[in-house]
């Protein structure tokens, strides 16, 4: 056989490891389903009962391609943002729309600044494109807002990401804080703020941002708060030329039609996405009991996971979390230190805490022979 | 306010033209639904009733993300094919499968060729890489394999891309004539093979391939026989390398959790898909028959479609197919002379082709005029 294809040098130049190894592989690997599904930031909880009925509805009628313009759901998000439809875009989930975000405005060599520690599929998206990241630690557990803007002028970045709530600690800030961050943006970096959990977070977390500002893109999802993670659903809201510029690249007939079905009915949903803040602010309160009774600390959080500070080093913190999947517990961690002191647990229902009431303090032990 | 995003020289040099105005928009301009849905080579004989269900009975599991690997179908996919699940990448339907195949092998400026009229999303996402298009006319309405690999060697390709069944003509070369041309891939040229449509091909359409071939990436979809184009789910069929190269660059989390196992319940039902197979044979019978009644030919096809023969030029017939859309009826046309001598008609239902029959000879007389 004859060479095979010519790789571009920037392809050849990445890794081949992925951002995320997902529980289903996990799980064959364990050999049998974990009993409490923790570690994706999931919602438990599921979807409203009108999405599950309404994407059962359009099952059959999934022979159709979707509305490639998302009208429907982008009039909706439109009216509830304040803004006009032509400054929402959708997307496969945030994890397509920041991918897209970055190859609008990422050549090969430009900056990109994040927190070291913060969200890998971005920085995976950013070395998929070339860009070169830059990255500043947390301050206290929080993205150092300051520090982030001081070195996008610096290096003069194109993008700079700052995720609000934080994942993976689950610490905020105020939305006056980013308000006022907004005007000590460089000119010409765009600043990505996701916003994934902000459904969970207390009120004025969300800065209030003119729809037509250059400076900013804000993302959201349906995989948290609205329980359709399996959907891929997200969006993004920002100035109208930068929204019309996703149409020279996205994949225009990319959604899948029952899942822009599905969002419509869950946005509508008001009574269930207030009920599952409160399901998710009663197990954010358990899991800090549990954490309290083995002695660790679960940090506060505005997210839909907690944070939980098991006062060692990252070895330790690592040594239980696999001791936790491998009692049947999918849960994650951050990847940095001092933050990989801790893991992440997300929201579980009562069963799947009292799975973690059992198995925390056997992991715990097993980490400590 | 300050300056907005600074975009990199190719991403300003791409039009915000898109590659498809889906028929929902068509339908708010017109004020009114279709009547018949015949333009985008939909099935509309629908998904397997086992899909339908497996869907159903998944939408109250969508919290949950896919699995990132997609292990299930792509076991039984590599089953089907005779390959290794190593031979096999699943993605957002083929144009998702094509983006990452342009991406990871174009960097600006390389060649890459296909035919004039072929399908232009693949052209959408070569250009939104910085490719350099060199297109071949086709050969008595089909694509010709000795001009695009002569064009290949010429230019020294990264890509040639050949669909067949071809798309918008419906023509075909057997399985036996594209392995012949394999040996005549130039070396360091990849062919991307798009067989959306070859469930409705004769027996022998499908060239035998060794899955460890180099040269060669087979492309297949759920979107056409399967009935599942609002799913969202093609794949890649190719050599390890390759197939490994995609996970540098694809958007892991991309695919709809209840598309992934409605594709593998669609893929397990032999009955359904030929039940559809010979509903479309009939389909394209009758289009024959209702084209004939007016005096107009409807060509041979291997496809879920029937591009059939005005007998005049382009102008004319893009004056036939604003009547026919004007009259409720959703069909598409080839962009290239001298095929946008024809129109494109889907397969339908037995009532879709009523309502053919109705307007055609209406639509036809309405250009004549």
């Amino acid at each position: 056989m004859t060479q095979g294809p010519r790789y571009p040098e920037l392809i050849q130049s990445l890794p081949s490891s992925v951002p995320f190894v997902g529980p289903e592989v996990q799980e064959r690997e364990l050999g049998r389903p974990f009993r409490a599904r923790l570690g994706a930031n999931e919602s438990v909880f599921g979807p409203s009962p009108w999405a599950v009925a309404a994407m059962q509805d359009e099952a059959a009628e999934i022979w159709k391609y979707a509305d490639a313009t998302n009208h429907d759901l982008k009039a909706e998000l439109a009216l509830r943002m304040g803004v006009t439809p032509q400054n929402v875009v959708l997307g496969e989930g945030i994890d397509g729309i920041l991918g897209y975000t970055v190859r609008l405005l990422v050549a090969p060599g430009d900056a990109v600044v994040t927190s070291d520690g913060a969200y890998p599929t971005f920085n995976y998206h950013v070395h998929g494109y070339g860009g070169v990241l830059h990255k500043v630690p947390f301050r206290d557990d929080h993205e150092d807002i300051d520090a982030l803007l001081d070195k996008a002028r610096e290096v003069e970045a194109k993008l700079v990401y700052l995720s609000n709530p934080d994942n993976p600690m689950g610490s905020w800030h105020s939305g006056e804080v980013i308000e006022k961050a907004l005007d000590r943006i460089p000119d010409g970096t765009l600043l990505v703020l996701d916003e994934a959990y902000i459904e969970f977070a207390p009120d004025g977390t969300a800065p209030r941002i003119d729809p037509e500002d250059p400076r900013v893109v804000r993302m959201r999802t349906f995989s948290k708060g609205y329980g359709l993670a399996g959907a891929r659903v997200g969006y993004a809201v920002g100035a109208q030329p930068l929204i019309r510029a996703y149409d020279k690249v996205r994949n225009h007939f990319g959604m899948n039609r029952a899942a822009q079905i599905g969002a419509l009915a869950a946005l509508q949903d008001d009574t269930w996405i207030e009920e599952v803040v409160g399901l998710v602010g009663a197990a954010k309160e358990r899991i800090g009991t549990i954490a309290k009774a083995s002695g660790v600390t679960a940090l506060p959080s505005a997210a839909n996971f907690v944070a939980v500070d098991l006062g060692r080093d990252g070895d330790y913190a690592r040594a239980v979390l696999k001791a936790l999947i491998a009692e049947g517990v999918f849960v994650r961690m951050p990847f940095v230190a001092p933050q990989d002191r801790c893991i992440r647990i997300s929201a579980g229902t009562p069963a799947d805490l009292d799975v973690l009431a059992e198995v925390l303090p056997v992991a715990l032990e097993t980490a400590q022979r």
